[in-house]
């Protein structure tokens, strides 16, 4: 973390490098279309500039603000809101974005309402949000065909279906595609009930995250059916992601100064200007390297190092986040350095926060 | 939570009441100067300006950004940044905003580089930060007169001690007296130690927070010496707070819309707007009345009733946040209304963010 003096802490800090790094390999095992990169994890578009260069074209987004900013920002061809909205003006604005600037857009759907909505609102474009097994959104599988005939009949083109299988991102490697593949069962299983209603337009089948992308065995007769992956925290890691064996690095560290230390005979400390304000919190403290991360507070993480060394007031020091979304949802600007030890060369707003 | 048809949401809601109920309750034991409202919690000057109207003139800020911007808006009369920072370039803006706008800014330092930076920054008024149990910032009790020395003889006001004792915030109510009592005699120890270098301008001893501000007995002979407490979560309070037994309700929520619901042979359970990007989760999952919170993604939460009923799509369901602080932190603006079930009347930036 060398050559960051003039860098305001705390300060989320992106290594370009790493970042081409994890997007190439991304892109090598799920080129282009079969791989619709999700924006929450960064909210980014200068992120998602660099991943329409290593070819992908279509997004996946979280929040309508997500979709509109990319679509402001002529960022990506084809806007997918994996996520349930009944918000009338937002809807609105959604279906303004896609006609004032051509770039497509399509909102998951999993009831009467939302299709209703949608349609009202003057959107053109819907996926079937399937439930797979995570209890969040989705409809029924049973229910997607019934869903889809009433998209149609609003005149809603179907694209197909999606659904996110969540609860399948941390299980065991050796478990994992058993799993995911009686998930994605259920998915196949709704496109088919509804393809024979939905036409040509309908192709499309939409899951996965990072913790599964390389679940989706192309040869599986199941598996090889789900034609393209919702994956974002790939592009930057966590700790919680950085457990598992991908290949993928942490390109992104929430950057901070050491701003006390102390020597005591109940033990020796550092304290850095990185917090519960500066950092997603659901998936446990912050990670430091060879150091022990004692607890964070709203504007402070308490540490030791673990050969026994105190860190020097002023010192930089990386931390890793535990959950980079809610991290990145924390910050109104991403540091770019091109490697690791060098000077930032550009600051790339957080431009896709709130909703 | 009625009244709220044209609300976007996730969105924080603040019931004036019930904040200037609060208000009323904290001023009616700690007036005046004996509160030092801490910012932190709300990052507002919206609330801020309450705080002033009940009678309190001095604060604390934990952020150069939360001091700077309660002086630029003309917030109080004397701003302390209970927190180290050895950034010169916030260091100076603070020192830049005292002088222009004539709000009396004062600093903590607990080593001698923070001392340093704060005199060549041009700042003028520190504390004596103490370390009082809680392993974060807060030089050793034994240090605070070499350092109050060195503080004089660069220049600056020494105008008494600070400690915070966050350990003490949710021990059990029957032992808390004790405990803060032993804690808060190194502080005043602390204080006596440098009394008779510091001279007249050396005055204050301040600690305490939200969970404690009730522990500062006025007739003891220790406790009673502490002449300002730094509390901040009372003005809205959180789910972690209101499981103790102290006079404040819960004054904010994060409001959400159901945008999904699921009957099935597993169970039933509704998905609303609300999720990691609009809480803070340090303190666990948030509170929902007569539910429960079966799990929050970043942009979900999941819960069932506990009667088995389910909501509708569309309603508005009031999340309580198990962390005041971080949750705001999230957001950019408070919406407020007079009483719950009206309509919103104000929003107030959330103006304090970032640092």
């Amino acid at each position: 973390m060398a050559r960051l003096p003039d860098l305001p802490t705390p300060a989320l800090v992106l290594s370009l490098e790493v970042l081409e790094r994890n997007l190439a390999t991304m892109a090598t095992t799920r080129p282009g279309a079969t791989l619709r990169p999700h924006v929450k994890a960064h909210k980014c578009t200068g992120i998602a500039r660099r991943q329409v260069e290593v070819g992908h074209r279509s997004f996946t987004c979280a929040t309508p603000r997500e979709v509109v900013g990319m679509a402001r920002a002529g960022v990506g061809k084809d806007l997918l809101l994996a996520n349930e909205s009944v918000d009338p003006h937002r809807l609105a604005a959604m279906a303004a974005a896609e006609r004032e600037t051509g770039i497509m857009v399509t909102v998951a759907v999993d009831s009467t309402m939302t299709v209703d909505l949608a349609a009202a609102a003057g959107l053109r474009h819907v996926l079937i949000d399937v439930n797979v097994g995570l209890p969040r959104c989705g409809c029924a599988p049973e229910d997607a065909r019934s869903l889809a005939q009433r998209a149609l009949a609003a005149g809603l083109t179907v694209r197909g279906v999606m659904g996110y299988e969540g609860h399948l991102m941390t299980v065991p490697e050796d478990d994992k595609p058993r799993k995911v593949k009686a998930s994605m069962s259920s998915l196949v299983e709704a496109f088919d009930s509804l393809i024979d209603v939905a036409g040509e337009e309908c192709r499309i089948i939409s899951a996965g995250g990072t913790g599964t992308y390389h679940a989706f065995d192309p040869d599986d007769p199941v598996l090889g059916r789900v034609n393209e992956v919702q994956a974002g925290s790939y592009a930057l890691m966590d700790s919680s992601y950085g457990a598992q064996p991908l290949p993928f690095e942490q390109a992104l560290y929430v950057v901070g100064t050491v701003i006390s230390t102390a020597s005591r005979d109940s033990g020796s400390w550092a304290v850095i200007d990185v917090g519960l304000k500066s950092l997603g919190m659901d998936h446990g403290n912050p990670h430091i390297d060879d150091a022990v991360v004692w607890f964070c507070s709203d504007e402070h993480t308490t540490f030791s190092m673990n050969d026994g060394s105190l860190p020097s007031i002023g010192d930089r020091v990386a931390v890793q986040p535990a959950h980079i979304d809610p991290t990145i949802a924390l910050h109104a600007d991403i540091h770019v350095v091109p490697r690791w030890g060098e000077a930032v060369t550009e600051v790339w707003p957080v431009d896709l926060r709130h909703w």
